[in-house]
């Protein structure tokens, strides 16, 4: 860590989250005594994360810098932009917050469920294309830009060293489902301004081409609703609100009346019904309603995309939901890929859908997913038209950022100087010069329970190795005769000549110690080092050792 | 479990592993007093089977019927295949078993590290298209078959009843790299004199056309190597032979001394190499060797392909290989692609090779990798050879298994019926009648160090609660002065506070069943509960409880 004095001539972004890595995407820009906040995402944990639940980014930057904050901006509604703010708000001073409306209206639900009161916050709806004034030395003019959600931005940031471009998460969808193209006029007219710096999604930066329309996905799937006989089951990711949208409508359309399930579809839809991205003609009905209704009249879209155990999609396949029953003539539909991480889930879900019989329908083979972010052609188009003199790809892992400079080489005009960042860098940028001058605390903070930043790495490798060994607690009571007690969870099955026999290394040990007058401490390290080498030697394993001594 | 009686003109095929997976591939043919075996494989654990290293199919069926077994055939030398037998074998009476020169080789690499002894077992190779008789009534055709292994036989059993035709794993590669090609006239012939049962491989069942020539690899590859300017690193399945040949071969034409690394790689090459089906003009040289070389004249082959943490790529990818480092210039070629599990851990070191600055390439952006089964046109082809009345569709989880039954539906004369069996069917066939009868003890027996079946579901359950909450030990001393000690593992920070509290909760527990006279027993119950209760209200957390009481 070795920040270099601020100067006036300089504009800094500090990623603290979203910079070689898809999640908890969060950075900051700095221009003198003035700080700019850009989105607060999180991350899922990856499989050897045992046990977190989430994963948020570390702040202290921002905690010591607070009184330098002017503002915080959002680009857009989804978890990896702003599922980290409950944590984060309360920890950092009352500042404007723009957004637009879907975005806030998502947040706004996020806080009232951590009891975070709208007073203590200072939100402030703005209009897809308003530009708005922050601090002394920012001036943010928002674009829309088309995305898997509504009310997705992009931004141009005016600064006094120069312009930014910062796309956001985008893909360019050149038939969007609610007919509001992408503003990349905007962009267009930066690059002719002059755009010092670009700020580009780099997810699908090794796919080639250009990605799918969300309309040729509501054609698909239109069509296998169309061909279903029985009931229609679709499973997407809840913040989808034009797939549903279009579902919805294609539901309407074919005269099947619509039944949602599952917390977080029922949240997303509500929220967007009520700030007017997602309409009804038909009510909504129950599980309970389309009782009495034919199968061919009943459409389902419910949580469980990803294979989450708890999901309604999973309980469905494994035959525990409490109200429905899958059963030969369903169509299931996942509208979805599974993210990296969850494929195994995901796959023993399919697998159980076609034991049940129903008939099962998922990319690639059938085409019922986009994307929502841009493939290589449309990265490109957007360097072509930002035009930068220089380049930082985001919202990616090094393969994504590093594939995303190579396209960037290929341009029209391509930049002076690309850097492939990493969370905590300060990237220094002056109209003449683009480099990171040191770093900043970034990282990952674990949540878990309840709990905050009590989970650190250490706890995570005690986990990781009872997770493979399971645990052996060996007690050697002292008094009135030594004798030893032996409780072990995740070793292997009970057997007790093994036992027997490790009891007998762990008292001969003690007595040894004993005999040689040893302290306390030097006993149980004595025992749990020859009870060790004894189990290691017999049975091949490393369980994690606990030794207590009862005196 | 309800087997039936086994009657004179009835054959019953019976799965062990490798109906409704991919993996411990094992089944038992058994006509009257008769059992042929085939295959031993073994299944690598899916991520929640914490800590286990393997796991081989359960074979109480034949162990009861030890007396029965005529003969063993092995289809190839693939671990899914013949990996369990070092532990099968020894619990099973030594008979015949067959295959052909490389598979044995293979299997007596594994026997003599494991320490069974030659004489222990009755080996007997036979050519890829012999003929033989096992017991009184079964008749083995061995037929060529292509796949990612050389040597690798399918075959037509003859038997009282009628043929069956097993395909074994296969593609069907019409430009082999061997030119070997598949004596697929066998199965037409078959076909033409009557099939009874077809039993094929359903792996790609999902994969639309037809699978890629590994000729189509080689020249790829080739042309990678050829515009690499560096060192150039592959990484591919050891077992992959082929395509090592052919590697090998366009290494010595560009110029390039091959070094082999990983223990894997280097086993299956001496293998392959002393039984002839490997081929070097240029020795192999190691890579001390190569250190007076310019990196344009040198190649290495090494192991890593699915990311695993100890193997040659993974630590060049991280740095900690004792000999290589990789630098910018390097090319490293993937010929792989992840196995379903193994995702996270390949990008990971895909990550870590961009990092460092080499150039990295690999499926599908890249031709590099392709798979060793056949996707459903080459399936289709099969069918309608074989022609067969019945049909079972193997070597799949039940998506593979259903799409390769309902693609037998659109066979030229699809077959009468078709099962989706499980392991541990009875499926019972005679010329008029096929279906499943009853079943015997199958599934999933874990190898962990070294134990083998000494971790039982149960355990897996404890290891599970652990890696995700961790451990916490409350021991309660009674004497003199009751007082509670605490112990942790993988569960949260050392915090004082709440460690107080947990020992006044547990603590009162305590002394409130002292002087309500319970039973240590109940004591200890009452103390686990309400430590529990506590704990949960205050963190949100459930660790593994383990309450201990010290009279
Ligand atoms: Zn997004
Ligand atoms: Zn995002
Ligand atoms: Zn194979
Ligand atoms: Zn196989």
């Amino acid at each position: 860590m070795n920040p270099q004095p601020t100067s006036h001539d300089a504009l800094e972004v500090i990623p603290l989250g979203g910079m070689g890595e898809i999640g908890k995407n969060m950075f900051a820009y700095r221009y003198g005594d003035e700080i700019l906040v850009v989105d607060g995402g999180l991350a899922f944990p990856e499989a050897h994360q045992l046990g977190i639940d989430l994963i948020i980014p570390k702040i202290d930057y921002l905690q010591e810098n607070a009184a330098l904050i002017k503002g915080w901006i959002l680009t857009h509604g989804h978890e990896d932009h702003i599922g980290s703010l409950p944590y984060i708000m309360p920890r950092l001073p009352r500042v404007p917050m723009y957004s637009a409306a879907l975005t806030l209206g998502l947040l706004r639900e996020k806080l009232s469920e951590f009891g975070i009161k709208e007073a203590d916050t200072d939100l402030r709806e703005v209009e897809i294309d308003a530009q708005v004034k922050i601090g002394q030395h920012f001036v943010v003019d928002f674009f829309r830009i088309t995305h898997s959600i509504p009310d997705n931005m992009g931004y141009v940031l005016t600064t006094p060293v120069g312009k930014v471009v910062h796309t956001g998460d985008f893909k360019i969808d050149r038939t969007p489902t609610d007919g509001k193209l992408s503003q990349l006029d905007r962009i267009e007219k930066a690059g002719d301004e002059g755009v010092l710096l670009l700020i580009s999604d780099s997810t699908n930066a090794e796919r080639p081409g250009w990605s799918i329309s969300e309309a040729e996905v509501a054609e698909n799937m239109e069509e296998l609703i169309k061909s279903a006989r029985g009931r229609v089951f679709i499973t997407t990711f809840a913040s989808q609100t034009h797939r549903v949208q279009n579902i919805i409508k294609s539901s309407e359309k074919l005269g099947r009346r619509v039944v949602m399930e599952g917390r977080s579809m029922l949240k997303y839809a509500q929220v967007s019904q009520q700030l007017g991205y997602m309409e009804f003609k038909d009510p909504l009905v129950t599980s309970d309603e389309v009782g009495s209704m034919q199968d061919s009249q009943v459409l389902y879209i419910c949580t469980g995309s990803q294979g989450q155990p708890m999901s309604v999609l999973s309980r469905l396949a494994f035959g525990n939901h409490a109200k429905i029953a899958l059963k030969r003539g369903d169509t299931v539909i996942l509208s979805s890929s599974p993210i990296p991480g969850n494929e195994e889930a995901v796959n023993t879900v399919i697998n159980r859908l076609y034991e049940i019989g129903v008939d099962v329908l998922y990319p690639p083979n059938q085409k019922v997913h986009a994307s929502g972010h841009g493939s290589r052609e449309e990265q490109l188009h957007i360097l072509n038209l930002a035009r930068p003199k220089y380049f930082l790809p985001w919202h990616g892992e090094p393969r994504h950022q590093i594939n995303h400079a190579r396209l960037a080489q290929t341009a029209t005009r391509p930049p002076q100087r690309t850097l492939v960042a990493k969370n905590g860098d300060i990237v220094r940028l002056t109209p003449d010069d683009f480099k990171v001058v040191g770093t900043v605390p970034a990282g990952a903070v674990y949540v878990d329970g309840l709990g905050v930043g009590d989970i650190g790495d250490d706890i995570i490798m005690d986990r990781m190795s009872m997770s493979q060994e399971g645990v052996l607690i060996i007690t050697a009571v002292l008094h009135p005769t030594p004798h030893i007690e032996l409780v072990s969870r995740g070793f292997i099955r009970s057997n007790r000549e093994l036992e027997n026999q490790i009891r007998k290394v762990a008292l001969e040990a003690v007595e040894q110690g004993t005999r040689d007058k040893k302290r306390l401490e030097d006993i149980r390290d004595d025992m749990y080092g020859a009870v060790r080498r004894f189990v290691r030697k017999v049975t091949g394993r490393n369980p994690v050792l606990i030794p207590l001594l009862v005196d």
